[in-house]
């Protein structure tokens, strides 16, 4: 063992997330309070009024962390008690970022219909719903059955909390570089769940047209292998109507987005346009060797902590979850997603530099400029419905 | 609301626990141990060898409460929302009084194979389940199917928890009054969760004659109108083929475990056996005055923290996890609840006295005392189911 990774198995050993009190538990008169008898008024409480729940149990606090283990990091499907490290990061970063109380749920089924209804039978328990590395297409079922059924936030961060904050760096590399979303050409490499986020959140953002490439190429109408999922990104995307592979979709591109683990030739940005934009996000290796990468691109970010521009989730989730949390949203809107990712990139001003669009994951200022923002956007839209509703109230 | 009501709310406000971190994440390079790219080894690790979960997830000291909130205290069927706080304050206890981290689940289904489904898939992010609250008699299949379906111990504390604490008590109750278990005639009152287990443990630790009695009576092998479970207890129970009601029971009778929120007359004991020994368990009013159950008993314990002899679930739980757990054992057996049983009665000595039969639930000495007996207990019982496989092994 290197000790490298001696120090990473030392430091997981016990894992990485223990459960505390609250409050001090010592007399015999507060184990009546938080025990039997007293605790029996609380329930009584919400038994008759379900809606006190959120103030006096620790579940409006309480975000769960859902996975099946199918599809772990690079790592692909590794079930359950190997995704528990994972999760148990994810947790931690919840916290420590946002103080949202997070827990693991690691499944032991990796059939769609069956995790949503156990993620549905677990819900009195939390108050948000974070699904976490669930394999495409998977995950858009699971994730959009349990938003419809659910009266808690569901957000899968893989999906949305990439798009923020891919949508976060692009925002600022544009700035940097003079150019406006409307009039950029984007080419998003892989359809997973980041590929298929990130390119809804950039046709929703405004961006002037965006192709999508999978393993087989340009996503274009006239495929016949296209799941449902990429049939509507055809749809939705590649108004040129390109065909062909991904150096056809890059010739000409302002921007590359990397979200596939694909391992892509340099060769294949030659022919982008000047000032290029390139994210190649694969982790632990980019899509595009980032050295080589910066000789053609005039920004480049990755995945990776030890280089610059790191585009992380964890600039986003963490906030996003605190946010809906603290507006007592339902769900976790598009207008909150866009709000939490020009929170992020509103934290680069004056130092915005070609090694500095987005900030460092350990910014402090970043989850609470998220959570602020994506609670105002679920408070307006909250006003916007009932003003929407208000005349039909009245007819 | 009166002062104590107005404590007990304050006190619950936001909950009971918090999730946190064992170790600090402060730097870039904690980051990337904790989260990527340094976890993906760990994750790698246990994906090749299934059995280090345990040693580098939190899941080895971690306990699921589960509930479906439908035998909540003695409020009944108020469902998840509301039997949440409950479940909190178990898992406070659990960390307080032996160091296991619990995490309360409230499910939002009665049904009872939809429960067992949803455990066994929750069951990798767990070192053990805590069924808590679930009615009778639907407790005592899904106990069954989950201890057969998982290799993690299952434990319904209302069944066993309360089984392991009357036994102990009962065990100090005879010393004091001279008596052997083998010459004792019990009453027992109440065939529900609690009812049963009593009463099973009763008959393994070598009780003289057990009678139960349920709401309509004596329970015996000619009544017509007796569930799956009252059958096999009419069978197992009331050798002297009695009938008729409590009161009949309970002549000569030397004791008497109520744990049924009923409530009984005084005059019910009146006919019992000199030296009478009255448990009158229901919370929070005893199913006899504890006053006039003193004026003909020799000892009198029941549920209540402000009188003495207090029969406390928490006494057992949190150290017989702690011990299944320390000894990494895929059940909890009835050697390990007895040896549990006999470590809290054991914490008595020369102090035993008519209103000291079993420690306070706050005595620091009971959980070690109960973990170190049940990890024993498991540690024998896997070394004597080793020797006897030996011969077959070896033939």
């Amino acid at each position: 063992m290197s000790k490298e990774t001696d120090r990473i198995f030392h430091d997981h050993r016990g894992g990485k997330l223990s459960v505390e009190l609250t409050r001090p538990l010592v007399s015999r008169d507060d184990l009546s309070i938080a025990y039997t008898p007293g605790v029996a008024e609380v329930c009584k409480a919400i038994a008759d009024d379900p809606a006190l729940a959120a103030e006096y149990t620790w579940t409006s606090n309480l975000v769960a962390v859902i996975t099946d283990g199918t599809a772990v990091l690079g790592l692909g499907d590794i079930g359950p008690r190997a995704a528990m490290p994972v999760m148990e990061g994810k947790a931690a970063l919840f916290k420590k970022f946002a103080n949202v109380d997070a827990v693991p749920i690691c499944l032991d089924t990796t059939d769609p219909d069956e995790i949503v209804e156990t993620v549905a039978r677990l819900a009195p328990s939390f108050g948000g719903i974070n699904l976490e590395d669930i394999s495409a297409p998977r995950c858009f079922d699971i994730e959009a059955r349990l938003d419809a059924a659910l009266d808690i936030p569901v957000f899968h961060d893989d999906q949305h909390g990439t798009a923020i904050v891919v949508l976060a760096a692009l925002r600022n590399a544009t700035r940097l570089t003079g150019r406006k979303f409307a009039d950029l050409r984007v080419v998003v490499v892989g359809a997973g769940a980041a590929g298929v986020a990130v390119t809804n959140m950039l046709n929703s953002a405004g961006i002037g047209e965006v192709t999508v490439c999978d393993s087989r190429g340009i996503i274009h109408t006239d495929r016949d292998d296209l799941t449902p999922v990429k049939r509507e990104l055809a749809d939705s995307t590649n108004a040129g109507g390109l065909t062909g592979d991904v150096e056809r979709a890059l010739r000409g591109a302002d921007v590359l987005v990397g979200v596939s683990g694909a391992r892509l030739e340099p060769s294949v940005i030659e022919h982008m346009a000047d000032d290029a934009i390139v994210f190649a996000l694969a982790n632990p290796v980019p899509e595009i060797d980032p050295e080589a990468a910066r000789n053609r691109a005039s920004i480049v970010a990755t995945g990776r902590s030890d280089l610059p521009n790191q585009i992380n989730n964890v600039l986003a989730f963490p906030g996003v979850f605190r946010g809906a949390l603290d507006a007592k949203s339902r769900s976790i809107t598009p207008a909150m997603t866009l709000a939490a990712s020009e929170a992020i990139a509103g934290i680069v001003t004056e130092d915005l530099a070609a090694d500095y669009i987005v900030p460092s994951p350990l910014d402090p200022r970043v989850a609470p400029a998220v959570s602020r923002a994506v609670a105002q956007a679920a408070k307006n839209q909250t006003e916007a419905e009932a003003r929407q509703h208000l005349p039909v109230q009245l007819d």
